[in-house]
């Protein structure tokens, strides 16, 4: 029996509260569908933490059941903020798993390399891109870009490991309505983010094709060195999938290495709404995204793809001594997560995301995304219904921006100091949580919904508390 | 109750078996002592895992219990192969908490910062930082070196976010024993890996401060500017720790940033044995550690802190719209991860590291560190009374570098291959984990004791194996 002296000292104790967190953890995972969405920490509490740091041992664990229902209530259906996953509760049986066996999978002979392998290939398949492409697990679309542009900027510049960047030679292009990670990209390579060009969008909040090939030609002619193009398969304010295959095209003639940022959106191939215009996902150099957001896999997760193996492992093979490895033994293993990317000690990801896979099989995560997208359209079609709302922006996916506007004459800083008061009630009511964007300069009340267990009464229940609460307001004086 | 389409359809048979997951987990750990230390993946477990892109559900958990027994094998306590930490069972109960609460920790208002924050606060005091100091947890030292370095790029150079960096203008110092997550990170900030000049060691394999010295006077008569000198708190190869206090002083005068990477041994604090040798951590302008190697946090966990909170923000603050904060409701909060680093989305891995501190306390951390380290020493013993093992590094902290040389006239070649072959079929025969590294160009079986499960028998057995692998081969007439 285990006896290193951070074992347990009583295993049979430990067993019974492992056992007594599971259940507690089951039950606030089957009861998520009640009670308030979201609660601030209360101050009783916040008072738990602040603690001189711990010279002898204490049991955590009565604190840990406490904090419990004070997450950010992504879990909830009427969760609709920024573009955060909701789980699965089956996603706790492979933590469990992974939580005794502590991998380190970064790299050597194990199960971890032989689990990650079968995703990445899964993942190939899905997004339609080539089968001996690679790839990796990360923590999420941040990192995912971050290696991406990194494979882009060193195929492109011979000995940029070594000698680094010429400043302001490489430019890439994005849209105005791209996620800003592929702005930090930049930034965090030394490409500097003015090195990023900004492409206008057309009324749908697509990259305009005619601004992108323009601004290219003009940086050629400055005698810039175009780098890349990064579409958007899902713009986070408003879900606008970029034309993929216009980029694809512009991009192969141009000789520019074409990232996708399908954070939540690349998700969409899996179902069949947003499949055809997704498509394009299967020409792209490299692809990011998240399984924590619309693949519903549990925080976090998420994935970076390239068309080109060796073009991959080309930026991030370097191995020290004493991570050499061997034909034989522990040493061996013929994937390496660190020939592939920056972490070296890495958590065995893997495994939640290949169990949910295998457990929902993609059929029935297509048809959650779907559901998803359908009942943004019955939201669409409600605010349409409705005198005191006003839609900002199309809903081409899963995303409603939208506010309300009462019969006054009322000014945009009024109305956005409005809606952004309606949001905040609403949240610390405890009746759902939305949240706030800016289109075309005015503050919307925006609606995402990637979220498996939201219904159509869910919406309903929204839409009522921003009318209420609208009204509740505008005949408050103060305004 | 919960009723989202990814739910389980009937919660007592996903709670059963969840709790068998959990018992079969608590199984696993509590015999972790026993049986074989690495064994590789067979061939019918491999098999189950090639399976065509799954389209319908299907339960994966059989092939989950499968897999407990072929991770890396850090957990037995005959593991000493690179730097990998142990963990404890109790993390579990910290996991299962996280899974069941989803919670994205990338900013907003929840108790997942309220942790964080404490952790953080814990952590600068561990390590004698200034308590308005700052930090972030992350996914280990890689990633905190990348954030760290990229401080001090944007702290020397203005504009560097936006305009990127002059190619060969800044340069940095650390010692040929530092890991290679250094060069990493000026090959990821398109400082590149030339930028980062390679000091010379002592017979000690400590960072050689006259050359030092000399190579920064040197570099700047050449015209470059200086940036940064990363120190060495433990060395990956042999557990060397610079003169830290020696460097922050060279560091100061020169107007240099001092890191320090202190991926496994700034833990060593902790302890009493090598604390005093460590306490020039307290005078970095940053420290990059990780939480999953000697402080025995489950994979995956490390820290970066930061002298100045302002300056640290200022590089990696920026938010999009969409991610403005509030006064008030979830998007208030007055720690939001992401203005501090590249990630937006975030697991809770927060929890897990407050939970250990508190579970266990600093001082049996530190005791169990110290014991390690006497661990090492007692082996250095023992190699020193057998004649057929030669040291080939002195054993400063808890890593023992050495090599089998049987009494036959065997050149350098012979030896490393007689080597190697010795480490291979320890590690296949299931007895222990050692790796190898090059020491002076020699090949040594590299022991590393990072693991509260080692005991002197432990070590024993280790030695007996060597020897008698080592007579079996030589008796071989192939060498």
């Amino acid at each position: 029996m285990s006896k290193g002296d951070l074992d347990p000292k009583n295993w049979d104790s430990f067993r019974a509260e492992a056992h007594k967190m599971l259940d507690k953890s089951i039950d606030k995972m089957k009861s998520v569908n009640e009670g308030r969405v979201w609660s601030p920490v209360p101050n009783t509490l916040r008072d738990k933490f602040k603690a001189n740091l711990p010279i002898n041992e204490s049991n955590p664990n009565e604190i840990i059941s406490d904090i419990l229902p004070y997450g950010v209530g992504n879990t909830h259906p009427r969760f609709f903020g920024w573009v955060h996953g909701a789980g699965t509760p089956s996603g706790i049986i492979s933590d469990i798993a992974s939580a005794s066996m502590n991998v380190n999978a970064g790299g050597r002979d194990h199960v971890g390399p032989v689990v990650e392998k079968q995703v990445l290939k899964w993942c190939l398949e899905i997004m339609g891109m080539p089968k001996d492409g690679s790839g990796l697990i990360v923590s999420g679309t941040s990192i995912a870009t971050i290696i991406a542009m990194k494979v882009a900027r060193d195929q492109k510049i011979k000995n940029s490991r070594k000698k680094g960047i010429i400043q302001g030679q490489l430019v890439g292009y994005t849209s105005e309505q791209s996620h800003s990670c592929i702005k930090q990209a930049f930034d965090v390579l030394g490409l500097g983010t003015e090195a990023l060009r900004v492409v206008p969008c057309n009324d749908n909040f697509e990259i305009d094709l005619d601004s992108l090939k323009k601004l290219i030609s003009k940086d050629r002619e400055m005698g810039f060195t175009p780098l890349c193009v990064v579409g958007t398969a899902g713009a986070v304010n408003m879900g606008a999938i970029d034309d993929l295959e216009g980029i694809a095209s512009i991009a192969k003639s141009e000789n520019l290495w074409f990232h996708v940022d399908g954070a939540f959106g690349a998700a969409g191939l899996l179902g069949k709404l947003a499949h055809d215009r997704l498509s394009g996902i299967s020409q792209a150099d490299s692809l990011a995204f998240d399984f924590h957001k619309w693949f519903q896999v549990n925080y976090e997760a998420g994935c970076v793809l390239f068309k080109d193996n060796m073009t991959h492992r080309a930026s991030f093979s370097d191995r020290a001594e004493y991570l050499r490895g061997s034909e034989r033994g522990l040493a061996g293993g013929d994937f390496w997560a660190v020939d592939y990317g920056p972490e070296l000690s890495r958590g065995f990801r893997a495994l939640k995301v290949w169990a949910h896979l295998k457990e929902h099989g993609v059929e029935a995560l297509g048809n959650s995304i779907d559901r998803n997208i359908r009942l943004a359209q019955y939201l669409e079609k409600r605010v349409k219904n409705e005198d005191l709302l006003v839609s900002l922006a199309p809903t081409p996916l899963n995303i409603n921006c939208f506010r309300f506007v009462p019969n006054l004459n009322l000014d945009d800083a009024k109305l956005d100091a409005l809606n952004e008061e309606i949001v905040i009630l609403i949240q610390e009511r405890g009746i759902a949580v939305p949240s706030t964007t800016k289109i075309n300069n005015q503050l919307a009340i925006r609606i995402n919904i990637t979220n498996h267990r939201t219904q159509e009464s869910d919406l309903d229940i929204l839409v009522q508390a921003i009318l209420d609460i609208g009204q509740e307001l505008t005949k408050n004086k103060t305004l």
